[in-house]
């Protein structure tokens, strides 16, 4: 998952329009059959833990990444979904090469770090030069002067993704602004065990393109103590990491055809990139799985709605938003007829509810479905429980910008933030139970909205909606 | 820390016989100054990130120990302790050397391990062999036909570290009767980022000494899930370990002679050597610093209490016990001198209480000092609140058993096997405020001990003790 920073608000009346209540009771005995038989299964996670053991992580460019899209094709077809197809998407192709840091003064210590992606790499034998550690962009503001020449460590303890992502995302070009030689920040991260997280990075025409990497919040706190007693940290860099030419990749599509508006979507979403350590499950083969799980336990269970239930498992979240965009060009003005598009990109934990941008009407109808998936719901620190007022997904961006009711499935992911992007995103922090539970939710909100006989309406979203 | 076996128990009666309490009102002055001088000062803590920032980890035989121990020494001549000295201990040298481990087959993987303590090397190259994975030695001893030529795996869920270190400990020799060629552990930890953790093992007369080494509990469950699904998986292991001549290090002492009873001693104890990985301090720079501060707050407030009051830092308590049999050898037949001991060995989180192992009389008489240490302690699942039953340390457990009245310094210990033996050991795995009340708690322990007129009764522990 990215920071999302949607601009979807606009003028609209503050108070919801009264809507009529979807009357549930038509859908009550097909959603009793769903969250059986999703409750039964075991076979979200199944499919997650294979995909983690045996592709392992997948970045754009990968063969990794196209392998485990050539099964799950495969899969698709063996479950005898519709549609079945993989959507062409050039991908960016970062290759992280070797890399290593170490502390050369005033101890001499290795660091534990991930160069970031999209980092240039070093000149052959990695740059050696002191440290300035700094905790803000404010600071290094402050003490630019002492930058010049150096590496810029930027350890700033994590607050929310949104605002600690900020360092991770534009350190480099701060610190280069500033003349440094390199940029290192300090993982993005709310616990660690040593735990290096990566995660991208961008550079600004016109300022030095400089490498960047990520230390753990541990290294980053033995920096600091260093500094803080007066002494100079120096540490010696090298990253190999180079970016290649584009690559093809697909964005994998499989559906059920509507029985009557095969032509209006409900849209399940997630994404098959991950980056290049640990397995990619947390993020996000698993909210993959289940978008996946989704379709066919509906295919399996004979249930084919109204509109079409579509689960597009996106290529190139990560570094580039390529899979998103290609697939919001390709159903070109037929944008307004996705009426509904949820992503499950925050981990496949216990579910705690959807959250959803739309406009006031579409939201009020949305929300009546809440009674369906209440019992399933777990409390959390992490999201509001039941249906929400605002989230989204990276990959349903565009298609939210275009007017489409977007929602995100939420979940108990307060431990999201300990293994995202990093190598402990694996396999084991996930559990057969709470997939499968994501699963009832999903695939009962997707049945019940392709279902329904009128539409969600579209539009811009309301305020107070994100 | 190491797992704790002391067999002290011995008949005698079960109900405690009643004692008169130690009236507490003589001592309250000076606990109060203690108390507040302790918690108003992040000595404590400071030099514990000095030790792991400046020295980091300090295994027996390693340069950084013996650097950490002149330190020390100096710093307690600075800060004016009596009887300051480095009491010679030859320890063993085990050197880790380079080591890796890959998954070589079904598919390609780097696996994140830590050598154990003690072990042999790989020959050069390597070891490349399928791998049983077993859950236990029953499941060993039942597959045991399949065991030959492979290496053996454990992957045995941590339950308690007693319990679950014996594979750690003891793998290598059942998998080598088995005909393994090597063993692999799944990391004693309750909660992993990817995190490995290494420890001790030993060989034993007559069985095949193979290489055994951890892998983190992901990568061991990795593995698992790859036998349950029908594949073999095959591992190459490569390890430099070896084993060199022992070399000599030091306990630390440092005190406050008695002013009335010098040759009685209460002892307050920590071991300064740690695993070769992280810093070493939460096991144990951490506790060795409470002891030493303990120490130094008595003697900056001018308090020379009635019997001598020692900090001793042991040496290698992590793989050998080497210090904690020298010094119990050097107080000879004065071990009933010692009055009474404490480490501080479970990490200096936030004071729980104070576990005992010692006669009924002398719990008693302990246990009256219960009300002074109160208000610092917190509630915690890891231990009981208040002065308990049951507790001692690997480096007084030889002058335990010569019948001196033994106790741990027990703390909010929740996380301390996520973090023991392992990288992530590390200095902002502890905080000021809670080191500092750590020092109130022992401080205050040692005072009352070492100064009430009456001696706690030496003795074999009463059953119930432990």
């Amino acid at each position: 998952m990215r920071f999302l920073s949607l601009a979807l608000l606009v003028a609209g009346p503050l108070v919801a329009a009264a809507q009529p209540a979807v009357d549930l009771e038509p859908y009550r005995p097909a959603v009793e059959r769903i969250q059986t038989a999703a409750l039964a299964d075991s076979a979200a996670y199944e499919r997650m833990a294979y995909i983690g053991d045996v592709f392992g992580h997948r970045l754009s460019g990968s063969a990794s990444l196209e392998a485990a899209i050539d099964w799950i094709l495969d899969e698709m077809r063996a479950d005898g979904l519709e549609g079945v197809r993989g959507m062409p998407v050039m991908v960016p192709t970062w290759v992280r090469g070797e890399e290593s840091a170490e502390l050369v003064a005033p101890v001499s210590r290795p660091l534990v770090m991930l160069g970031l992606g999209g980092s240039v790499g070093t000149p052959a034998g990695g740059i050696t030069a002191d440290v300035l550690v700094v905790g803000s962009f404010d600071e290094l503001a402050s003490r630019a002067a002492e930058a010049a020449g150096r590496i810029v460590l930027f350890d700033v303890p994590f607050t929310t993704y949104g605002e600690t992502v900020r360092y991770r995302s534009s350190g480099a070009v701060e610190a280069a602004r500033a003349g440094a030689v390199a940029a290192l920040v300090r993982s993005v991260g709310d616990y660690s065990l040593r735990t290096p997280h990566t995660g991208t990075m961008r550079y600004e025409d016109g300022v030095a393109r400089i490498p960047a990497a990520a230390i753990t919040s541990e290294d980053a706190a033995l920096l600091r103590r260093m500094q803080e007693r007066g002494a100079t940290p120096s540490v010696r860099l090298s990253m190999g990491a180079r970016t290649e030419p584009d690559a093809l990749s697909r964005n994998v599509v499989g559906e059920i055809r509507g029985r009557e508006r095969p032509e209006e979507v409900v849209l399940l979403a997630c994404h098959l990139d991950s980056w290049d350590v640990g397995q990619g499950v947390v993020d996000d083969a698993g909210g993959c799985v289940v978008a996946w799980e989704s379709v066919r336990l509906l295919h399996r269970l004979g249930l084919r709605p109204r509109r079409t239930v579509r689960a597009v498992l996106f290529t190139n979240e990560e570094n580039g938003l390529r899979g998103a965009t290609v697939y919001r060009d390709s159903v070109g003005a037929d944008a307004s007829n996705h009426v509904f598009a949820i992503e499950s990109d925050g981990g496949a934990f216990a579910p705690v509810g959807v959250g959803v941008t739309a406009t006031d009407e579409a939201f009020e109808m949305i929300r009546s479905i809440e009674p369906l998936i209440m019992p399933h719901l777990v409390e959390s620190r992490a999201a509001g429980r039941g249906i929400t007022r605002g989230g989204g997904g990276a990959d349903i961006g565009p298609l939210m910008e275009a007017g489409v009711a977007g929602a995100h499935l939420n979940t108990d992911a307060v431990r999201y933030f300990w293994v995202h992007h990093s190598p402990a995103d694996t396999v084991d922090k996930l559990n057969p139970g709470d997939m499968a539970k994501n699963v009832a939710v999903m695939a009962t909100m997707a049945y019940v909205l392709a279902e329904i006989p009128e539409r969600v309406p579209a539009g811009p979203s309301s305020p107070g909606s994100e």
